[in-house]
């Protein structure tokens, strides 16, 4: 069984990680993390559905795609996303990662990179590399720490996990790292996720396996389909563990793997959501009883991105009619007749029409800190989880002022 | 040609229209519309495409297909929107129609109902049926007025039309009021329309030419797809001005027809917009160079949608990065290096890399209380155009606190 442990992205025996401040970030916080592997790991990235890609995105995914599999570094900045910005913002981001390569003594084609913030604007090379003489010292000092820091941009909270779980009588740990913002309607709020385990395991499970997780986590903070220019998540496997050789659905060790990554993943997945721009709740919406996942992931989608849901949990309104009318547009076949709905654990919509429950107990419900909102549709058996936050003033003003 | 003249939903001759307090809406504003014709109309309804359908939905979609065709009058309530209210709704909604049809001394099957405002509650008959016989007494002493101001439920200007045009040197009138709030994303915001003239049309016809006027106002205010339990547009044609009859498309006058209720519909939907709740401006966001129309409506509703552009309007910031984003993400196949983008006419983006605008210009035209978005793909000829307004503190302050 994977268990979740006090750890970061550097848990894994043989990962190193740290943050320094470059000066891109308006506000002069760390604004650089570099995330060092002493061994050679086998890497896989998912990247943003968006047609407008940001240059690291295509490089990540060419180097992935065509270079030797082998990785061992990933360099992210923030306060610049490096992203509608040409054949210029292209060659930035070899630059980049020629640029770590160099100063990290690693061969061409084994760091992986990738940028967050302001859109539209040439990345400032000059500071990267500046940054990077210091984290390339501070790395060969053996200094430690700042890299979840060095990722935020209006993310309020670091959002940091480990794991760690036994295979073949090995211990193997997956330590990980994720940003996100403005995951109240995530447009454009990129959404980056490190793993970096010493788990063993091949290049296309590894693909898989990561796949398969995002799309059951990241992919549920309703990111997918809104993704911005940006968005990824890379896992890096050293192999360092000793356990046997993963290399599909059939190797031992897969299941545990895959359920590992799936706790780290929720974990920041619910962290991300619960940080959303201006949250005061995390809201986790459960859909039931639906004929397929496609279509209860459409109506948690649907509930989950309505503002006008939002802003009632935001105001502590258990109102029903909002949740119902969103599952009825979400383009899931709901049948009306057969809804029911729960805020809390508390039964309000049976059958469509309400049950007549307390509402001052659905009103202290919905002050909690967390929210469940079931929605049971009554045909099938198929469900999923979805996690969103409410929809408060403070979105407003944070997204009225700071220009992305 | 058709123009805009001063006018309301009774503007044209034969129809009469109240308003009065029923006393449903908390508050005790007018709640209660009554519009009647002294000649049996052609009626056509278009209505929501959610699932969830309220009661006056149901039954008026009903009258409309298995009626006599002949409607001399619409009811319309709003502070309770007879939705999520079973079967009782069902019963509901037809005795509302029967006790106007009783006070107005018209036949059975001769009068639409709608109504509006919150989900789940059972429609007060008895306060209804109050209201309609004050309504009648007025409507009998031949007072006017009211009608669009009793159909309103978070709106804050009443919203009303006329347009005048010829055919075959007769003088035809279409009068026109519509409610609509919420239209920043509007989830569950009721719209509802309705039009009243002395064209000469065919029920057929009729019911082409409002979908065909709707798809291009009222469903490119972001309502298609999104539309409320209750979304309804309705036109009553009575034939009185003794125009030619219009069967259809090959008839003389339909093209007139068509576009003086196109102007009456566009001058609404951009009414919806500009009062969405908590507006401080109306956008009208045009595509062009689209391979499609689909294409460009896709792109035009993802950027619509948009909270992260909503709110960047509010704080006047001329964030074109997000604009592309919402582009990438709606689903059509745009080309990031052909797209070009312009705020008040000012060119911000060409080929996909800023054209460097000057930023205070930019700045003034998002200040103005109309902005206009223009998006260029560089893939064809097809456009469309969209109305929305921006996202404001306004419109969390009004949906935390009032229940819909």
């Amino acid at each position: 069984m994977a268990e979740i442990i006090q750890g970061s992205v550097e848990s894994a025996p043989g990962f190193q990680a740290v943050g320094v401040k470059c000066g891109i970030k308006t506000g002069g916080g760390p604004d650089l993390g570099v995330l060092l592997c002493v061994n050679p790991c086998a890497a896989a990235g998912v990247f943003t559905t968006n047609r407008i890609k940001a240059a690291p995105v295509i490089y990540c995914r060419d180097v992935l795609s065509k270079g030797s599999g082998v990785v061992r570094a990933v360099v992210v900045n923030a306060g610049n996303a490096n992203a509608c910005t040409g054949e210029r913002g292209l060659h930035d981001a070899a630059a980049m990662a020629a640029a770590a390569e160099k100063r990290l003594g690693l061969p061409a084609g084994s760091v992986l990179v990738m940028s967050t913030g302001i859109i539209g604007h040439p990345l400032p090379l000059d500071k990267i590399e500046k940054g990077l003489d210091e984290a390339a010292g501070k790395l060969s000092r053996g200094e430690r720490g700042g890299f979840s820091r060095a990722i935020m941009t209006t993310d309020l909270v670091e959002k940091t996990v480990a794991v760690r779980y036994n295979q073949d009588g090995r211990t193997v740990v997956i330590g990980a790292a994720a940003k996100g913002s403005g995951m109240i309607h995530p447009n454009m709020a990129t959404m980056l996720a490190f793993f970096a385990t010493d788990a063993n395991v091949s290049p296309e499970a590894l693909r898989e396996v990561l796949q398969r997780v995002v799309s059951r986590t990241f992919n549920m903070v309703s990111v997918d389909g809104d993704r911005s220019p940006n968005d990824s998540a890379f896992v890096l496997a050293s192999g360092a563990s000793g356990a046997s050789r993963i290399e599909g659905p059939d190797s031992p060790g897969w299941d545990e793997f895959h359920d590992a990554l799936y706790l780290a993943a929720e974990h920041l997945a619910r962290m991300i959501a619960a940080d959303g721009e201006g949250a005061t709740r995390l809201v986790e919406i459960r859909v039931g009883g639906a004929d397929s996942f496609e279509n209860a992931d459409r109506v948690a989608r649907a509930v989950a991105n309505s503002p006008l849901v939002k802003t009632a949990i935001f105001g502590a309104d258990p109102n029903w009619g909002r949740i119902i009318c969103a599952a009825g547009y979400s383009g899931a076949p709901v049948d009306p007749a057969r809804i029911g709905i729960s805020i809390g654990g508390i039964s309000i919509v049976e059958n469509g029409e309400p049950s007549g429950a307390d509402h001052a107990r659905l009103v202290e419900k919905l002050k909690e800190k967390e929210v469940v909102i079931g929605i049971e549709l009554g045909q099938g058996d198929e469900h999923c989880r979805f996690w969103t936050c409410d929809f408060s003033y403070d979105y407003v003003r944070i997204n009225a002022e700071y220009h992305t």
